[in-house]
């Protein structure tokens, strides 16, 4: 065990609206004596999720987060000391680690990985992103070939995944996202077919416009306007794969949910549907498989935001909300 | 042919909020000729849907009802002259007759019917209505023994098909209606396990007491506050089959959505989906029977409310959505 402080990142104090660095204090603490079957992890990657603002808000397929607490997140990392048989000092594992430098796990709540995939991809594509992905899109969403699917946040960690998986099952793709450059880049560098800047005004005439043949999927990423205006577009029997609201979690009192429910969706018989990638987890090794496989064929591209250094975590929390990353936004600790 | 004129209404003004009387003309016509393939039926039985508001409102999944036609509905008739083969005089049909004494249908557009069952089951429980109640619960809602099954307008013609096929799949089963007396029925008549005035107001506190254990299946005729107090309420991987709605089809400007959507369809997997009944027709006959012999059998009971008098369509349309009927509404002819 190394003669070393932990280093922590503490949720300290509920965000109203938008979360920003000042909602969070640096800590730092002894790292405690390991007990039977536990594990010390020093921390390499730790990644940044949209879904961690609305841990904040309230009880989500998790407790809710309480001032006072560790940060949450998932990350990957080392195996530096094992109490544990199943774990080696030098193992490269995954888990939910918190947002701090080492962190003490029940060998139970690690997962461990080869050395064959870049690190940035174990906790992206071919994690809890990927995977959210794969499952949202393909089993929930159900794409079939020619079929017009949109996604919002496409240039966020999982819609530039589900977009491209979609891509791949041979449908007309379009995506949204906020600002010309990542428009550019979601039609130049992942190959969609059209991208809408949601913050230029016009959203729905823009939808109507790159989607002439209607929606036949939508994977939600955002609820809100991009809900409102896809369920009216929305063809008879359409899809929508509900993985995120990422337009409310920072909303003080969130808005009304969209108008066309449920009138939309009985006259459309439109199926929506809420799923949480835990629920696939007994499919986990086919969808790494299927990842992977297209990860390395080079149909699949799996962009990364890389930001270094453990002390930037709150900023760039705070930039993921703001729209800056492409791609899986992690931190390099 | 008899020397008869027809007697028609005329769906005459488009009505602004709640649909009435005043918005229909009576009107008489000739009947036309013949042409090959087409039979001349005598309305014996018309039926009253609420859907029928959703017509007048815009394209459903049958194109917007325009002032100046005949008002539109389903019926049961008797075939007075056919120029048809698969049809004679005498024979029972049933089809998209609209609100007049005498239709004139293409044979493909009539189901010719025995006459083992009543009349009024066969455009009640054995038509559309049951068939919208049996397919809507048990393909979309998929309720599982033990389960939880709320169904709002259930004293309603589908709502009171669509509780008692929970109750015999081995749910518990709660109903929302307006009043008392309702409320009374429901349980006492129907066999619901608890019923809900949501006019009497704490809808959100009488649903929690009357579902302790969450809600598993919400069979949804209405929208509005019950579907919204009914997500806050869902458990983990519920299911919504939106049937109708019925609380915005008089509504001048249609309320926002439910606040849940999409954030409690992911946050607890809901499977919210939208359904019309003739989706299901290739699979007619499998759900007839079953209908059939669980009203044979006394454990699906199939009320009936019959208006007498074709000059009364009008007023019992307003009637049904004034929520005055229990059960099935339809006009003697």
């Amino acid at each position: 065990m190394p003669q070393t402080k932990n280093k922590q990142w503490i949720y300290a104090r509920k965000p109203e609206g938008q979360v920003t660095a000042a909602h969070f204090d640096s800590a730092e603490s002894e790292i405690p004596e390991l007990q039977d079957g536990e594990v010390l992890v020093r921390t390499t990657l730790l990644s940044l999720d949209p879904a961690s603002r609305a841990w904040m808000a309230g009880r989500t397929y998790r407790s809710m987060l309480e001032p006072g607490e560790v940060m949450a997140g998932w990350g990957l990392g080392e195996v530096v000391k094992s109490n544990a048989e199943k774990f080696s000092t030098g193992d490269l594992v995954s888990g939910e680690f918190g947002w701090q430098k080492y962190a003490v796990q029940p060998a139970r709540a690690l997962t461990k990985h080869d050395r064959r995939h870049k690190p940035e991809h174990i906790i992206g594509v071919l994690g809890i992103t990927g995977l959210t992905a794969y499952f949202g899109m393909l089993d929930v969403g159900r794409p079939r070939p020619g079929e017009t699917v949109l996604v919002s946040a496409a240039a966020g960690a999982v819609g530039s995944i589900a977009g491209q998986i979609a891509k791949i099952a041979g449908c007309r793709v379009v995506g949204t996202t906020g600002g010309a450059e990542k428009c550019r880049w979601l039609v130049d560098e992942l190959g969609f077919d059209a991208a809408i800047d949601y913050k230029a005004g016009g959203l729905a005439h823009e939808i109507r416009k790159a989607c002439p043949d209607g929606i036949d999927v939508y994977f939600d990423n955002t609820g809100g306007d991009v809900l409102a205006v896809a369920l009216a577009r929305m063809n008879l029997w359409g899809r929508v794969a509900c993985c995120g609201n990422v337009s409310q979690y920072n909303a003080a009192a969130p808005s009304g949910g969209p108008a066309g429910v449920p009138g939309f969706l009985v006259t459309k018989r439109i199926r929506m549907e809420g799923f949480v990638v835990m629920d696939f987890y007994q499919r986990r090794a086919q969808a790494e498989a299927a990842l992977g496989a297209w990860v390395e064929a080079g149909t699949l591209k799996a962009p990364v935001d890389i930001v270094e250094g453990f002390d930037k975590m709150p900023v760039a929390l705070e930039g993921l909300f703001a729209g800056k990353n492409k791609g899986k936004l992690m931190v390099r600790v």
